[in-house]
């Protein structure tokens, strides 16, 4: 599976050096994060009921080019790897600029588990998540 | 009672215009707030405890000077007035320049309720904290 | 003149009370006077090419109920009073709970003034803005 | 070389899953860094004047126990590797709770390259900066 998700950079996104600060990219990936999980049957509304939180256990991510105030960030989440009890996502950040050319602004991978809380214990991945696993 | 708090504006707090965000600032007021409400017997130790929580019903901000990457801003809180159910707290944020001025950067005030969560039920002020009052 | 914007809120803007944090709504303001401010003729691409920025000199905000996990937030912008040097913009913040009932979780005002950067010199706000003044 | 820097977990770094947000902990990674950057001689003040910015192009963290509202965090920073255009610096955050016992929260490596503002230009590592490598 794969999901797109947009943002604009906002004022807050930035940072003085003039380019998105390198914490808010994982404002934007989380965005996408939480579509692909309400995709696969997660959404923010069976959190709050269920009370089975996705947990992120290891974040990975190399910035590629800056992005800027205003620009239109397009993020792809994928479904990479599934596991027992925890599941590999990957995103890729990209923008157009005016001239047209597609840029790729960084790229991540997170790890996720499923906690219940408030015991924090562990459950298992869903099985046929499996079944949903693509590659960016 | 007056409490004083200091923070060092980092590359986080700012944004593309070359400043500290106006979102950040409630950062630093949140900050000295929270060392104001321990010292008045509501610690984040005893939040955690008693799930008596601080809730914020109001700001007021006043930026008055911007403050820029590396800035150390001194961060006053007093406690202004104590009612039944709320209490006003007042902030200045000042900072010293190279040439030893004292600039204020903003002054704020924000109106607190207590509540005990989970229920949300309001919780009355303790009536001690009237006798703490004062002003900037 | 009246904008809407609509966002969801998500992990990052909730705090450990169980509710979105009195800082986060500040970031879906920002959000709708970006939008704002662009019909009105100062886009995100028109700040970063002329370097006149908005800047915030005052906010008031009022919490009145508390925004959850994957609430969707309706924010509605109006331009309430133009002046020579100063904008002021009202908002409210309103969600649509379950029962199909509509909730006014907060509402706000901010004053916005126009500047010149890297100078910092004040800009006149443009006079055709003060026909397009409207409230709540 | 090795840095220590402590903070204290605010309202505004958890989330309603009730634990510090995987975003939060980049701020204490930022704040580390900041500290260890000053010490190889490259401060705020210094970036300020020289407009030599440090620019993360990677960050890896592992998230292994949650940080909780009020946790006394210990961010220890390293100087792991320095290369021709290119440092990575190592994190390990921890807390001690009551019972004495001290508890690995985080750890993380995070890539910085220097860059020349506003040409965006990269500028060499000090040379003398390999002298001062370290590991966790």
């Amino acid at each position: 599976m794969k999901i797109e998700h947009f943002a604009t950079v906002q004022f807050y996104d930035t940072d003085c050096g003039g380019v998105v600060s390198n914490i808010a990219y994982l404002r934007f990936v989380e965005e996408a994060r939480t579509i692909q999980f309400a995709e696969l049957g997660l959404s923010l509304d069976d959190i709050n009921k269920s009370q089975i939180f996705p947990v992120v256990t290891r974040t990975e991510i190399d910035y590629r080019a800056p992005a800027k105030l205003g620009d239109k960030i397009r993020i792809s989440a994928f479904l990479e790897t599934v596991g027992k009890v925890r599941a590999i996502c990957g995103f890729t950040l990209e923008t157009t600029r005016e001239e047209g050319k597609n840029i790729t602004l960084s790229v991540a991978k997170q790890t996720a588990a499923l906690v219940q809380m408030p015991s924090g214990k562990p459950r298992r991945v869903p099985a046929e998540w499996s079944k949903m696993t693509t590659s960016c």
